[in-house]
């Protein structure tokens, strides 16, 4: 039960969902940001950014946002869930490219704190390929999960355990996106 | 100089003024979920609520937030800077209602983990007379800007520590707002 009363059943709308139900005017431009750095244009694929989503709030222990993105990381690409799992766990050792493997430490920078972020995990970033933009969206990406998992956790929100629910939702949000 | 070519002066466009105009598609619901929390219709003053950004900012050591939202406050409150300020180094101490300050400790409990926000900290901000809609938008106002300090600092924007340059964009802020 959420440390507010949100007006609405919890079990039918979890974690963000109950949020943005309750405060539309935030959750509409909320759910605008996850639409673009998610799902808009970009270099890098749906999944992967997806799994970036999930590989910081697995990092931030917010367990309803590390199950939604997890789902929808795996549900995006070749190798699913073993490989969402196994970046979450261990990017390093994970069978991802070296371009990839240093956004996330970017990613994982950013979500400790913007000045842990140095000129050389960026040019590790450069070298390895990644282009300026592909940096600035993994950086916002990073930021934007700062946000969305402790705003779903400071508010006490349901974060179901059991992975079915999300796995469940998978479908609707990669094909219809955050704005349906 | 950022750490990523924005293509533009930035020193007529610091901090996240430049993350901005370099990726207008996510800079749109940025603007907009800022302009909602700390200008749309709320029981919390304009002020207040530019008051609780700088202090995250504060707690952060973002120096570019800090210093924009401390001057939009500053300009919207009526004891202005010395209030801002003394708030930010101590808010237990300052001349601020319990409600208030029983707000910041769940802005301050945010910024650290949404998983520090407690009920008893939601508990002591109702006994104070903070509403459920008063939590919450602190609460999502702590989470943007752990998302907004984050972005700033992680591409290594510039950030004037010069008061002046802030005190002289306050005007257009507090006139026209995120928006214009």
């Amino acid at each position: 039960m959420a440390y507010i009363d949100l007006g609405l059943d919890e079990t039918v709308n979890p974690g963000i969902r109950g949020l943005l139900r309750y405060r539309p005017e935030t959750g509409r431009p909320l759910m605008e940001l996850a639409e673009v750095l998610l799902r808009g244009p970009s270099t890098l694929s749906r999944g992967e950014r997806e799994m970036v989503a999930a590989y910081v709030s697995g990092l931030n222990e917010c367990v309803y946002c590390r199950n939604s993105h997890g789902a929808f990381a795996a549900a995006q690409l070749e190798d699913g869930r073993p490989l969402v799992d196994q970046v979450c766990d261990d990017p390093a050792s994970a069978p991802i490219t070296d371009k990839l493997k240093a956004l996330l430490q970017i990613a994982a920078a950013t979500r400790v704190s913007g000045h842990d972020v140095t000129p050389s995990l960026v040019a590790a970033a450069h070298d390895a390929g990644a282009t300026d933009a592909e940096i600035h969206d993994v950086v916002l990406i990073a930021a934007a999960f700062s946000m969305f998992n402790r705003y779903v956790d400071a508010l006490g929100t349901l974060a179901p355990t059991d992975p079915a629910p999300y796995e469940a939702a998978a479908p609707r949000v990669t094909g219809s996106g955050y704005l349906a």
